[in-house]
């Protein structure tokens, strides 16, 4: 075999869903096999979904992946199917596991020996880890198969053994979140681990949105100098093939290991003709995509697939007229259709004709119903039959978060009569610092924007009008200055530093983990860092009874940042012991 | 030395509150040395609190906590502190370690081996594993220094290490939190241990609630023999003290491990004189408590410790007139005083004169003051403005989740105004199958009976009724058939199974994670199972914007079961693939 020709399949599976993943899989290897490539690799824990989070303790969840394996074997005649899966083995255990698959038969396993424990990732409480890598051997070409994280680790087990295995094509088959930025590090990761073990590298990642998390997809492909060859679109489910040419094998001068004399190589039979192919196009390197566009895109799959997966078909969003609405509609209608999405704008005594026009010209721009609820008569009736009980003195908070309750009651009226789910409009800026109300703003299903900075909130929406080439969310809209319109004359900025500012501090103390110490030392206003800081401290109950939403950062709120609500350690004074 | 005299003390940390944890601990070493004890031991990371979770990812937390142990040096003259407390290495890892404090320095430490990381824990998130078993040598006395998990491994290298090196003494340090029946566990571990290593086991607990923990507290110590011969009272800060009488010591006999042979064994300079000790009460064994005692106490303690570590002094009820209100307003007496405890009754036009008349009654029974706040007309006013979008035909379940959802605003805006936390009253029943209203009934900053099954909530308040001997809980409460009272004539027992086969349901699938064939294979009646499963597996979406509440069963909902709100897991067909 002089070349060998590999098919990578980012599919987009349902968590648990056995059956449509199965379906899934199968259909990809069918496209395979007309491509005539020798192999195909899918994604981590394709054939369940990831992450199956407690899932995986009843014992009947990956018994069930186990005989969903079964299912697949009739599809692999001619082809070779590398399978993401969560196998059990025979003392119980539960192994996060590739399955090698040809000629109807299960030819090998790998278990993954690195398992993340960090960020999003629990695998330790799930997994036991394996012990051996494994290489396979596909007529003359020695394949070493590892999963995800395996190849993070620099020169950790699966690399080396990939290496003494002799190994020309190493395969990796990835469940990798997404956070801005992050493909670039998987391309250094897939071209370094080249280099290295000058192999091959055929790098396959997940597909679609599972709660707070987007996996992106994007196929690479390393030379063995170290230089992608290939990338695939992400965002998208695709297969991408490629050929690999190999080299030559000369048995009398050693240049391939023998498999019997490693007990760590399977032999795939394969009946493979690889000289008969016809020409491929070869699968091109994708341009890099720019921040805000891979921003877009993320949030645009996790909100669809939360929705859709879920069972829903419409969304329903707040409108008050402000950038932050008008953002998450404009999600919600790339990712569902304007018939899909309904508008209500809920005007109180504090909202100017700016904001309410802009509202509705929002809507309109989008082409989408609006509904519109005045909420002042409804604020009156509280205030008749709560007057007695709030006692004298002038009204506070209370009301500005009962103006904000009102419109969260009225959103979920609408949404239990018609089954919509709410779409929550908040941002990280607001979200950190706890600048919204509970049961208020924060009522609804999914948080589209919940990780987005209010400066990355700007940027989204010149975006926005720009990809479409007008002015979609209105220009006043983008202007005016920020405003929560819960008292008159309110504007964010009386409450909080300028979000530039603000933006900064949070990405020091959420995402780099820094100290108040850290950060005014850096150069920061000592009084607005700790006003900052105690105001992230203090919303924790507040984010911890928020919806989830999609993570775009390398660290977001939720399950990436597991914060203890009582705590005194923001309050202690450091000279004072 | 022919007794040593060990002193156990369980206090309750502040998370994260350096300074007012070392003055607590300073203060029991300070009882210790006036009873003339050679050792006391603290519970695991009593330094800092537990479990700190992400606050361990900042560097300057474990930074400080290495130098809050400094702190603590003065006080340890003449008496030997063992302190559990975070450590970092040479190398900036962090682990879960024990200092061994005496005469003003740090003469060891040891670094936890087994980390547990499963249930509530996630401790290979956050340390390094330690390698080598600590045993010190005081006088003549061999005593090795464990950390809670360290003795949950049967044979483990802890105990491994502890025998090895002729320790006559184990000292286990824990954060071990409570759950019904856990306490003979512990005393089984603890006397199993002292049994197969032929030596005492002094064991400590954690005390005090965090967020959804809490830890019971409850010293332990065994005979070499493996019998029990001191348990401390649990749910309170105590210190208890006892002597333990010592092997004869004869070098030439060699019953004594040279410590200078063992280089794991670091010797600890001390003036002890133990033979001039006056005497002291030998600590008794705590006499068992009854199931639904240590829930109650378990309940009291983790509300009024997340209520006043967050800094709140009073809270607000909403009580309904029904069972699980009035129950959670008398642990908030309990748990407050009742000056401290306001509650509000909310009528609509569904509420029944009898429980109207019962929330007022509770309120006069319990002394508390008691706001009255009508619904229907803030009701209607709903209706007013909201009437076009919802459209014509009858309302349904909008109107249901409105009425629970102005309570839950009226409650907010009291909180709001006054600076009172809200307390919730959903039981663990309602809260699996989701009967129960998001930022309706959910609303609020604490789930006090979160926990605990319906039938368990029954129990409780008998046990309430009986512990004052008096009709506190309304017997008319107790007896009514639950319901909502959200349309005519609603009984819970029209949506959901009766309580106590619903219970049963749920503990199987939820604590026992068994599956729906498992379930209706041990004689379920397939058609409940399936309803009860189907409404568990839908209200995920709702318990992840659900406030925190106490842990009294094996498995709590919250960071105990963490679930994919996202899946078709429940829903695929067995024989569909």
């Amino acid at each position: 075999m002089n070349i060998l020709r590999i098919s990578l399949s980012q599919i987009n599976p349902i968590l648990g869903d056995f059956k449509g993943n199965i379906s899934k899989i199968a259909d990809s290897i069918r496209q395979a096999k007309e491509l005539e490539s020798d192999i195909i690799a899918f994604p981590e824990l394709a054939l369940c979904g990831y992450p199956p989070e407690d899932l995986l303790l009843r014992p009947s969840f990956p018994n069930d992946s186990l005989r969903a394996i079964d299912h697949l074997l009739p599809f692999t005649k001619d082809i070779c199917a590398i399978v993401g899966y969560a196998r059990v083995d025979d003392n119980g255990l539960v192994h996060n596991s590739a399955a090698v698959i040809s000629d109807g038969n299960l030819q090998a396993y790998y278990d993954k020996i690195e398992l993340p424990n960090y960020g999003v990732f629990d695998e330790k409480r799930y997994f036991t880890q394996g012990s051996k890598p494994l290489a396979i051997k596909l007529n003359d070409t020695i394949i070493a198969v590892t999963i995800c994280e395996d190849i993070w680790v620099s020169e950790g087990v699966p690399e080396k053994g990939a290496i003494k295995n002799g190994a020309e094509i190493i395969v990796n088959i990835s469940a990798s979140p997404f956070h801005a930025g992050k493909i670039e590090i998987r391309e250094s990761l897939v071209c370094g681990l080249a280099r290295r073990s000058k192999a091959y590298v055929c790098y396959t990642n997940l597909l679609g949105g599972q709660d707070e998390l987007v996996f992106d997809g994007g196929a690479i492909v390393a030379n063995p100098d170290g230089t992608m060859i290939c990338s695939s679109p992400r965002f998208d489910e695709n297969i991408v093939t490629i050929d690999l040419p190999l080299r030559e094998k000369d048995e009398s001068k050693h240049s391939t290991v023998v498999a019997s004399q490693h007990p760590g190589i399977v032999i795939v039979p394969s009946k493979i003709k690889s000289d008969t192919k016809r020409n491929i196009n070869q699968c091109p390197i994708c341009a890099k995509m720019e921040k805000v566009d891979e921003i877009y895109k993320a949030i645009v799959l996790g909100t669809r697939d939360y929705i859709t997966k879920n069972g829903f078909k419409k969304v329903l969003i707040g409108l008050s007229g402000g950038i932050d609405s008008a953002l998450t509609a404009c999600i919600a209608v790339d990712a569902f259709g304007k018939e899909n999405v309904i508008g209500v704008t809920m005007p109180s005594e504090f909202t100017s004709d700016g904001t309410l026009s802009d509202a509705e010209k929002l809507a309109e721009n989008l082409d989408i119903k609006l509904y519109k609820v005045p909420i002042s008569e409804i604020l009156g009736s509280y205030y008749s039959e709560l007057g007695e009980s709030l006692g004298p003195g002038k009204s506070g908070l209370e009301k500005e978060n009962l103006q904000a309750r009102i419109r969260g009651n009225i959103l979920m009226a609408l949404s239990n009569k018609f089954g919509w789910l709410v779409l929550t409009t908040g941002n990280k800026s607001e979200t950190a610092v706890g600048y919204c109300t509970l049961y208020g703003d924060m009522a609804g299903g999914f948080a589209v924007i919940k990780d987005v900075p209010k400066t990355m909130v700007y940027k989204l929406s010149y975006y926005v009008n720009e990809k479409i080439g007008r002015e979609l969310i209105p220009v006043s809209t983008i202007e005016r200055p920020p405003t929560a319109e819960l008292r008159p004359d309110q504007k964010d900025e009386d409450s909080l530093p300028p979000y530039p500012l603000l933006d900064s501090i949070i990405h020091l103390y959420v995402e780099d983990d820094k100290s108040k110490e850290d950060i005014i030392a850096a150069g920061y206003d000592s009084d607005v860092v700790n006003d900052v800081i105690r105001m992230i401290d203090l919303s924790e109950y507040k984010r911890r009874q928020a919806p989830p939403g999609v993570k775009i950062t390398p660290k977001a709120f939720g399950r990436d940042r597991r914060m203890p609500i009582t705590n005194k350690y923001g309050m202690f004074s450091k000279e004072g012991f």
